[in-house]
């Protein structure tokens, strides 16, 4: 398994954004951009039970996420591994995410599931 | 084709960011954060030839794009469909991205590629 760095360690705990591949049925991509968080260990983020990437990825756990740095937003970095999901504590967890965004509880605390990404890979990048 | 909107076509014209997905040989998501374009009627990008999102689009054209309101950056976009890679222009093109975004030219516009999607579908989103 591949280790982040505490620099993206870090990043993880601010407040950029990040986008997901997930893969569709047939095999094309499909992006969506996402609120991020770690465990310490791990990339994790937030969607709803019924929502593409959730449904994608119960079927196949293959997963790509960029982490931009909103700071300095030439900088990115990749992780490439397995999702893992789990629906218990999830609904907590998106309150939490939604502090960290906003300041304040999510609207909707519904359907939701944390997903953990597994790394196989972790990439620095910079944009063009 | 799937046809961008008016205020879709805007975000594209921005200094707004996009994530890009594409398939690695083994079916395995890649994603990248790219400065993003638009002929007016398309989404287009611009990478190295030597890049792993290039040299993907060459084997399988399949590509997603999320494009994210830097301004809201609640809502985003995203296109699925096809790449179409042109490399005459490509470094004049990244020359032009670069005044976008830094105001000056670009450090080394060689060896590069224009990518343009052939959208299949496009979708509005909000984050979470």
């Amino acid at each position: 398994m591949a280790r982040l760095t505490e620099a993206q360690v870090a990043l993880l705990r601010s407040t950029s954004f990040a986008a997901v591949a997930t893969l569709k049925r047939d095999g094309m991509p499909q992006t969506s951009i996402v609120w991020i968080d770690t465990d310490g260990e791990h990339v994790v983020f937030n969607t709803r039970n019924d929502r593409a990437k959730a449904i994608n990825l119960r079927r196949d756990p293959r997963v790509s996420v960029s982490v931009f740095d909103g700071e300095s937003s030439y900088r990115y970095f990749e992780v490439e591994g397995t999702a893992e999901l789990e629906t218990e504590g999830a609904d907590d967890h998106i309150h939490q995410l939604s502090r960290k965004y906003n300041g304040t509880d999510f609207h909707t605390p519904q359907n939701r599931v944390i997903v953990t990404v597994r790394a196989a890979r972790i990439f620095d990048y910079q944009v063009s």
